[in-house]
């Protein structure tokens, strides 16, 4: 049998989504929505309508629903909480459906859903998540989110490590420059992540605005077993 | 008096051509028109008319030009060479005006052309673009041509040392994550760049149409003082 191919996206603008029909998507935008997303699930929420549109965030607040929403980092006055992992507890989501809205993460949904499957990874999930894809029979598409469209070193290496992991299975090929340059620059962050993170564009936006206080946090390895997957168009508690 | 900015641009897909209207641009293609460029000038091209159709390439030949046109890597059949360095020699080229089709290059140089100034890059002449960069007073954007709009690591390599040496000059910041990510490519590259290399999607691409004999000579640094610019379309020998 050949091998499985391994691609990784640097940013939404050079997701080719015509390639891609019976890959499995990894969204990965670590600081902070898809970390927020497997918190959310690991605390016990039931699903995750993404919405692009505040309008539409709103609608479904006046309906009674619990809405997290942020816009280039601020809460939006309406919402019940915004875009950190560290809102999503258990006395919050558990059990409850929750409208989320983020700057990036809804149009890159959207992208994505001509795949076979979208799932979410960060590093809070990494060994469940690569094990699971790992086990599938499918080509795999790793999917930075970047920010505004641009590449962005954080999910640059989360994915660098995932795909380290799907190399070492010996059951994937890349003809990839940006999957090589993923692993190696996760090769050279891995002993020192937090030191790595501190120089990147997102750490220091998120200082500026007080947000950076769960980057240690989403740095973690395997604080879940969740593997968040679209079904849809909700985001729902397990691929499984 | 601030630092000047330092930018990187992966791929014309992430080119955004409304931030640079003051900067200089550096276009970066590696293998191998910006090499080719690079290679023509030192050995006394006069100017290169780059054209992005075939049928204009043709029409140029019928009026009597030099053409050198290729597109992924084959050689146009009525030009009189293709694309690798090697083609441009002094008994060729020496007071020649040189019509110049690639795959990438005519649609990258007119996305740049709205930048103040757009010079050509390689390691071929590393050195005098870096010093002539540090001494002028614009912001630089460092322009990787990528492949097919993907990001390619040869071209990563290369703004990385040119980055590099940029940042050693102190003139500079960048808060732009794909600097940074270059810049520890090289790092890692540049202790055996013909080795780091070999893995390159692009190194395969040309070994399979016998295309990688430039490759060493590609990755030789300062072969040329050259830097090529564009002008009114055209390119000229030497920005100064």
């Amino acid at each position: 049998m050949g091998k499985r191919k391994l691609e990784t996206c640097f940013s939404p603008a050079l997701y080719e989504n015509d390639q891609h029909a019976g890959s499995v998507v990894v969204i990965i935008d670590i600081l902070r929505a898809s970390s927020s997303i497997c918190t959310a699930f690991e605390n016990g929420a039931l699903s995750l309508i993404p919405v692009s549109e505040v309008s539409e965030a709103k609608e479904y607040k006046n309906k009674g629903y619990l809405v997290a929403a942020e816009r280039d980092g601020y809460v939006l006055d309406f919402a019940d909480f915004g875009n950190s992992p560290f809102n999503f507890t258990r006395e919050r989501v558990e059990g409850r459906t929750i409208v989320y809205s983020t700057t990036n993460g809804t149009s890159i949904i959207n992208l994505a859903s001509s795949a076979g499957t979208v799932v979410i990874g960060s590093f809070l999930n990494i060994t469940a998540l690569s094990d699971w894809l790992i086990s599938g029979g499918k080509d795999i598409v790793l999917f930075c989110a970047g920010w505004k469209n641009r590449f962005n070193l954080e999910d640059t290496i989360c994915a660098g490590a995932i795909a380290e992991r799907l190399m070492k299975s010996n059951l994937f090929t890349t003809i990839c420059d940006s999957t090589l340059a993923a692993i190696d620059l996760w090769e050279l962050a891995k002993d020192n992540l937090q030191g790595y993170i501190e120089k990147v564009a997102q750490r220091t936006r998120l200082r500026d605005k007080g947000l950076d206080d769960c980057i240690e946090f989403c740095l973690t390895a395997d604080f879940t077993k969740k593997i968040p997957a679209i079904k849809s168009g909700i985001l729902v508690d397990n691929i499984l």
